[in-house]
């Protein structure tokens, strides 16, 4: 195998290293079509885990996950005229099927509001068909002309929530609640401090009357938005008649909401976390949250015996305490090698031993944060592991808020989030943050 | 709201039974795009129950998700003779993104064997890089002229795996273990009996040397299709390049496979299970275990109170014991009403009670399938109700195996696969059932 350069480091070109360490840590893979990636079984998992969380605190706060079709009638886009000249330029269309070249053309959902304001119309009759809390996970297809993997690819993958309700109180409540659970979910899951804030007329995604957005703050003293929820109005009610009798038997449109989180927040967690020797993975999200190497060598059959029954033995252990474990068998590889691989994509703990450790009856445990390495019994591994992971959370996003506290320029708003309730608390009605992503 | 039609029966006509009961359920609704379809909050968390049973099973046996990009380029099809002919008259095509027409066309994938063995050529090198077992939840699209709900739709999800293996002993190996999966999902978790067949040149997977599939019959005696696994041989890795170093340092070609099970297979429960009076919801999938009716007159306050009370004691007890449960609390609506259309939507057990019941410490259980009720102690309910689901699903399967053995014409071959293990042992290599659907 080819050596393989080394990794530019993040101050010398804070982008060359980003670009460098996706393919590197095997998160990715480019596609063969511009602007297109493969997210490969690494980068998947960390998908997965994120899907997870937010999908239990999307049924916790009351929504339903559905599936609505992916290709829209062109026609569509153009009953509401903000959110047509704001997609338009972006959108694939298919326009020959089966063989033939179709009457209309369709549009792959770059969002899809239109798709359901036209099924909601047909949904909503009454004021007891309200509220509509669904939410969906797909792919949408945005034609950019500048391409980065997980930060802006013509596709990717993302969760939409849409909702319908009777009056603006309970649309703008729930546009609020929303980005309160991304900003939970990004401090609590993915150790990323972020400030809430709200758009600017400009900035606010096309058809809503606000957005509100999370943004954090990447290692080059970046912003990043990471997840938007939108207040719409009556905007998409009116255009796609969401329409009910109230409780007063009166004719009115009901006022939705969507937001949306993407596979562009794997892009802030790894520029939030990382650093020259690669990944830092937030430990509730780590693909594994715990690597085990064992150490022989490979010409010591005996050796290499006991130590990988160990690793079995050690590996149920975690297993049972529930963690994300994986043992690094690969042969024809040094530990040396394994111990790198690992550090460059970023596993939060390492346990490693050979002979010498067993005999003592204890491992190495190796912090990929703090660098250091401790021994610890082979018996309390199980206990011992669980504890590190939860201060190794906790030492990520006390870094990253240090970080941020030293780097902010403008308006300071850090910890206007309401960690406990998720609820944005007298967030500033601003951007606080020019856009850098 | 104006009286529904009744839904026909069975046996006047399956088919508009079948087209009825879909929508009457609220499984799907029309899409506004000609054979499309929007999955409803109860046929998506069936599908959603589909998914996390079948995904255990493919990690239990070595698996990874991935994700590839679904625009492909056209020309990638025209290196598979047999897989061009046979998909090219369906696809879906993108000429134009991003407000220009393309150098390239871009066909959404109907299937993703061509654009994976691109990014596989690329990975495999060594047959230390092998197996490669890789498998993707997504959404494909297939320009049918007919089309069907869940059963035959342009856009479907489904799971697509892929898999490259050193040699064909091992890949054909992997075909039939995961047919094998299917099949053990299909009878363990569908409560649906099927057949392992292998189908003949005529029908077999474009660009496929084997295609094996599991079968199932409905309760009009066809046969519906429910999955396929399929055994490539060196066909797309000649295409595509697929070669490595064996262990001898030669070039060889890996073998391929893929396997994929799809929301088709909604249509299978629906139409194994479901009677005169609508669905039957396999407990292990039923998006709902049980349903609890409170009952009393809407003008009763006191008694509401007292019977909501204790359907809040129900159900968290119910979801104690690790249940689906919901309690119907819609108001302005009858019990006699809500019966009804949870015995049309299929739940499989209905907890019903009053102050009546109440006063002698007990509800009433409602069985979907046998569509008796029985009193059961409130303080019971928790022990009893999983023993009832346990013996539903058992029942349930018990009929669907009768009931094809009473209807099945042809060489028979019931009972051919091992529902422990899971593989097919000894099953009839042909198609065994015609086709019918």
């Amino acid at each position: 195998m080819a050596k393989m350069n080394a990794l530019p480091t993040q101050a010398e070109d804070f982008s060359a290293w980003y670009n460098d360490i996706v393919y590197r840590a095997e998160l990715v893979d480019l596609g063969p079509v511009r602007g297109s990636i493969v997210i490969r079984p690494y980068g998947y998992a960390l998908w997965e885990n994120i899907q997870r969380e937010l999908d239990a605190m999307f049924k916790a706060t009351g929504h339903q996950n559905v599936y609505f079709p992916m290709l829209i009638p062109m026609s569509f886009f153009e009953r509401e005229a903000d959110h047509v000249e704001g997609f338009a330029p972006e959108l694939a269309v298919v326009t020959h099927a089966g063989g033939k070249e179709l009457e209309e053309p369709l549009a792959i959902r770059p969002t899809s509001e239109t798709i359901i304001g036209e099924l909601y119309s047909k949904w909503v009759q009454s004021y007891r068909d309200l509220p509509l809390l669904y939410n969906q996970w797909v792919n949408v297809v945005r034609w950019e002309l500048r391409t980065r993997p997980f930060l802006r690819t013509t596709e990717f993958l993302w969760q939409e929530g849409h909702t319908a309700h009777a009056n603006a109180e309970e649309a703008q409540e729930e546009t609020e609640r929303m980005i309160g659970v991304y900003a939970t979910f990004a401090q609590e899951f993915a150790a990323v401090p972020v400030i809430v804030g709200e758009k600017t007329a400009g900035e606010r995604f096309a058809g809503a009357k606000q957005t509100l957005t999370i943004e954090a703050m990447m290692r080059d003293a970046k912003a990043l938005q990471s997840g938007t929820s939108h207040y719409m109005g009556e905007n998409f009610a009116r255009a796609f008649d969401i329409s009910f009798n109230d409780v007063n038997n009166e004719q009115a449109y009901a006022h939705t909401t969507s937001w949306g989180f993407s596979t562009r927040f794997i892009g802030a967690i790894i520029m939030s976390h990382g650093d020259d020797k690669g990944l830092i993975m937030p430990p509730k999200l780590a693909p594994y949250q715990v690597v085990v190497v064992p150490i022989y060598r490979s010409n010591d059959e005996a050796a290499k015996e006991q130590v990988m029954a160990e690793a079995g033995r050690v590996k149920s252990a975690l297993l049972g305490a529930g963690l994300r474990v994986h043992v690094d068998a690969r042969e024809g590889m040094s530990p040396g090698r394994k111990f790198n691989e690992w550090e460059q994509k970023g596993a939060p703990l390492r346990v490693e031993f050979g002979l010498k450790e067993l005999e003592q009856g204890q491992a190495l445990l190796a912090n990929r944060l703090s660098g250091d390495k401790q021994a610890v019994a082979l018996s309390e591994l199980a206990t011992v592991v669980p504890e590190e992971l939860a201060a190794f959370h906790d030492a990520l996003f006390t870094r990253a808020v240090q970080f941020r506290a030293e780097h902010l320029e403008g308006p300071s708003a850090v910890d206007t989030v309401c960690v406990k309730c998720g609820k944005p608390s007298g967030y500033q009605r601003k951007v606080i943050f020019a856009r850098g992503y």
